[in-house]
């Protein structure tokens, strides 16, 4: 592992121009990236990509686009963003790249996917993230809790911002903690539930932080969980609806992707646990009335995932996912309000993390 | 005008127990909320409801639904919300209503469209905003620059929380500005632009605010752009792609939206102008390669927005729209990174408004 993303990035320019030089048909290693190479391994609990590489050549009519593709990817990335301390989203990398080769009428790229791809295999030419390249995604979220920051030059408490919390930016490589008191994180996929644990101040009374984001689960998010995690040892809950797309979340959070399985390694966080809601929570708390139907689409998601490697041969998932089918539905979280504007605060969420009634 | 929300739900209460007293039946006058009762106001410039009102009475059987509707709406406001100083998102209160009425198998409501309904009743027989309601819609967005607020007793220098920015609340009511030095407002639907400024520090150089969303201008937003604008009388302009999404969301921004006809006073700020970017944009700064063909949907689009009222007669905006049909193609403001990562903060921006090249 090189320490340097633009080190790495010369190396393969130097390691090209050799190739120019002796002769050879210039080429790159580029670790393949198909379902095939992809396998979940029981040790780490994490979805990772196999070793197999195929070598992307320029005198080959089949690898041209794509090599040519990856080195102007690279040349971004060096000369228009490291080079000069700034960072772009893929939709700008894609600006950047599309332009017509001199002397013809061929563009570098016409479509986004071409250097959204150019850029993962230059994730794994350089073995630096995207996020080291200085390439951001989506900017989303909003955290609060006793944790003091530093980033870009300023020092930020995220116990002092009222009720709007810090804005979560796309790229959290930059950012220092400097003080974590909280003891662990709850993250929960829905805007709307951060803002009742904050207006409660649950954050405060139990010592924790809370983060969420606005649908997806973005890669600055996971990134900042991880780095919660491993830098602080905070244990990471999750909080979602009791459905197949927020335990979708929960797995992605917990072993990776199957699109991201390169990233694993830095993005996977194999401790996390599920914290609800769970198909005992339904019964538990009265929530039964509340149920929305499964649509064929649900149940398709849910026998899917069912069937994923690390949660085939797990009893408590496995019964969640049987009760699931027995009710035939869905349930959100703010089902919970049903019961008081405050229970999620005041009782559920202290309750669950009391008896530590969490799947893993 | 009454100058409490709680009061105002108190005297729909009193004035309906006063029905039953009388022996009368119970109604609520209720402004009527259809098309034919919206209109374009060329004094103000925005989209208003009219004066018109229906009764929604008791012992009806097709007002009964609603009656029933609108009251528990107000008695969860004023009881659960309101009196213990807490706020809920649209989809708890529709959880808070959806129980059965006792004796009978009927739910108060099955849907949350009913419960949203009842919600912008209560804002017109109130006269006060679902968010002074103490109801709230999605958080979404990010805001820098020189402003420092103050909100649920903490001080928040907008122009020291690092890349992240602040994130805004979904209610934007409560928040205090204690010290506004910037000169203007940026508003931007992409994070990913926002995140460009603000790493190039263009609110810092340019004295402004930069605020953004990321994909829906929210009610929050809308609320906060209202506020800068009325309380520190700061010109506000749009920073869109030129397509006609994004000459829509000036549209509501500026005049406000058939839906939220209402809320108009409160909401639309008829002194916005559109930055850009504009069809002129794409000639003076040669972004001509980037055009994204215009599809089925989008053309369509551009008819119904170029018949607006307030576009209908303004020469510049045909203008505009001429052109966008003339390249049969939408422009993203990214298409500017293909001149430069910073291009947008060193040559665009600055250029537009120092020339006040601006549409109103």
């Amino acid at each position: 592992m090189r320490n340097d993303a633009k080190e790495a990035i010369v190396s393969l320019g130097k390691k090209l121009a050799k190739d120019v030089e002796e002769g050879k048909n210039p080429s790159i290693d580029v670790t393949v990236r198909t379902l095939s190479n992809v396998s979940y391994d029981k040790k780490t609990k994490k979805l990772l990509l196999g070793e197999r590489k195929s070598a992307r050549e320029f005198f080959n009519l089949g690898h041209i686009r794509k090599f040519v593709q990856t080195l102007e990817v690279a040349k971004i990335a060096k000369k228009e963003l490291l080079d000069m301390g700034k960072h772009a989203s893929l939709r700008d990398v894609f600006y950047m790249a599309k332009r017509t080769i001199p002397g013809s009428k061929i563009n570098i790229v016409d479509d986004q996917t071409e250097t959204d791809g150019a850029i993962e295999d230059l994730e794994l030419i350089t073995r630096f993230s995207r996020e080291q390249l200085h390439v951001n995604a989506n900017k989303m979220g909003s955290v609060a809790g006793k944790v003091v920051v530093e980033d870009s030059g300023d020092t930020i408490d995220w116990s002092r911002l009222g009720s709007g919390g810090w804005s979560i930016p796309s790229n959290v490589e930059a950012i220092q903690f400097k003080k974590v008191s909280a003891k662990y994180v709850i993250y929960m996929e829905k805007a709307a539930v951060w803002e009742r644990l904050h207006e409660d101040k649950f954050w405060d009374k139990q010592n924790c932080i809370i983060l969420s984001s606005q649908g997806q689960t973005t890669r600055g998010i996971r990134r900042l969980l991880q780095r919660l995690h491993a830098e602080h040892s905070l244990p990471i809950y999750i909080l979602a609806d009791f459905d197949p797309y927020g335990i979708y979340i929960y797995s992605v959070i917990k072993s990776g992707s199957i699109n991201l399985a390169h990233m694993s390694e830095t993005l996977a966080i194999p401790s996390v646990k599920f914290l609800g809601i769970t198909g005992d929570d339904i019964n538990t708390y009265d929530l039964k009335k509340h149920a929305i139907k499964l649509k064929e689409v649900d149940i398709q998601r849910l026998k899917q995932i069912s069937e994923y490697e690390w949660f085939r041969n797990s009893k408590p998932w496995q019964r969640q996912f049987k009760l699931m089918k027995d009710f035939n539905a869905k349930f959100e979280i703010q089902a919970l309000s049903s019961r008081g504007i405050t229970f999620i605060t005041d009782r559920y969420l202290p309750e669950k993390i009391g008896k530590a009634e969490m799947l893993d």
